[in-house]
């Protein structure tokens, strides 16, 4: 089928190139002119306009947007409802609160334009794999997109679904990004152990490669960091400086909103903040007070 | 090769039948009689003594200990000091702290008796999918005890390693569990805030499901996990209790002895002693202080 694509980024991108791949027409918009550029020499059709990218697309239309939340989703849809019609799907595939996809989609079903939330993962590996979508949205235009979720996802009948009502996708993969918050401090923390062993000389790329196959940790994220140490394994060059995206405190507010204790969670992102924080505020009060009351030298700077 | 196997349980049991189909001669003593008769029934060679498992292997001899950890291991090892011979090789594949091997390794280099210890993942699937093992100690026993290693282990080549000196493989298995327990926290906790989110009415087994290919938290622990919720996805039956088996203390007495940070391995293991706190007294002491300082209602019993 035909699908519009706004945002044509490393994940855009790559989405295009998996979706012709399937046989789809994609027809791809982005402020970038050379990504269009692109998209065209690979056989999509690249346009320079959202314009031109509803006119290359056969009503009732289909258009993903691939763009980051807040603020350019919603400007994105604001300047392509004086194109579209009655009958059009907008889908939301990028990282956006549920509640903001949610209320866009209680906006546009008055005016008869369909809007459809998926939460979709899967990095740049998603080109080669395919893509995790978790959809949230109404029965009828998520029907109509079957084929190209079925192209997207890494089979026909795997990774993906229709979870629930509008919301839900991005709801859902809110969450998945809070437990790989979870899973990715335990191990690092767990490394970080081996590490500091000195007296052993653990080599950490060694034992992430041999955790790899057959233990309890096997996961597509100890590949990935198996590979990472391999060629760095004492992690050299770089700052101990984590930043996140918003998932992980969307994940944390809904879970107190919820009255559901997650602390893992919760304690992943904080550790993100922490690791953003140069000679804190807290450490130097813990200071004070420790040598107000027991006379505790202070580190000075 | 020759191994002698002493604890035919849940793993040894596994474990002979992997040895066995990979062409090794396994001698199985366990203090269960049935278990030792279902060896002999399988084709290997069961015995009811410590005296005969020793008499029916040739020195230099190699016997792998799977028993639980702490005492049982220094029973089961002072039992058999009269029994071997100088040369011999004793492997502790269980549990067991790896200041404890350190401890023996250091007791009986001096009696001739070499002690390997390797940590062993892997659980009951170990028998089909091969064994995770991490393994510590001098590099003459590790080295002759090879062709064991490689049956055990998913192949060959994969999911197995010398990882360093005696205590290495028991250090390295113990920080794969403190992980593990992450891990499991956190995918505990997603699928918590999904259930608490009535309004959406997910099914937790269909989201596990779509995550299981191509997301970022693809991983084995998910796997069992998907199918556990297919079969039973409001987990009912059953109380919120989760027991340890000490790996995730000892990893959190470790990371602090170390000076390293590790809050979330340290806190799945603390909500697992919360799951076992029933109407606790912390609980119960904040429960008065609200009380006592603005006169909020307490809940009776």
């Amino acid at each position: 089928m035909e699908l519009g694509l706004i945002g044509l980024g490393r994940m855009g991108g790559n989405m295009a190139t998996r979706l012709r791949q399937a046989g789809h027409k994609v027809v791809g918009y982005d402020f970038n002119a050379e990504a269009t550029a692109k998209l065209t020499q690979e056989g999509s059709v690249g346009v320079n306009s959202l314009e031109d990218l509803v006119k290359n697309l056969q009503a009732p239309r289909a258009i993903w947007i691939m763009v980051p939340n807040g603020k350019p989703v919603d400007d994105t849809i604001q300047k392509l409802l004086p194109l579209i019609s009655k009958g059009d799907i907008l889908i939301d595939g990028g990282n956006s609160n549920y509640k903001e996809s949610q209320r866009r989609h209680a906006e546009l079903k008055p005016q008869g334009i369909e809007y459809v939330d998926v939460g979709t993962s899967g990095g740049v590996w998603g080109l080669k794999e395919g893509y995790s979508l978790m959809i949230g949205g109404d029965e009828e235009p998520v029907k109509k997109l079957t084929p190209i979720f079925e192209a997207l996802a890494p089979s026909p009948t795997t990774g993906w679904g229709h979870v629930g009502p509008s919301g839900s996708g991005h709801f859902t993969k809110m969450v998945h990004n809070g437990i790989e918050y979870g899973m990715m401090q335990a191990f690092a923390e767990g490394f970080a152990i081996m590490k500091a062993k000195t007296e052993l000389d653990l080599d950490v790329a060694q034992v992430a490669e041999i955790w790899r196959v057959g233990s309890v940790v096997r996961s597509w994220l100890l590949d990935l960091t198996a590979e990472a140490l391999k060629h760095n394994p004492d992690l050299e060059g770089m700052e101990a400086y984590v930043k996140d995206s918003g998932e992980g405190r969307w994940t944390v507010m809904e879970a107190i909103d919820l009255n559901v204790s997650a602390p893992i969670i919760t304690e992943s992102l904080i550790r993100r903040l922490r690791s953003r924080e140069e000679n804190n505020y807290t450490d130097r009060v813990l200071s004070i007070m420790r040598n107000a009351f027991g006379g505790h030298a202070i580190k000075k700077a």
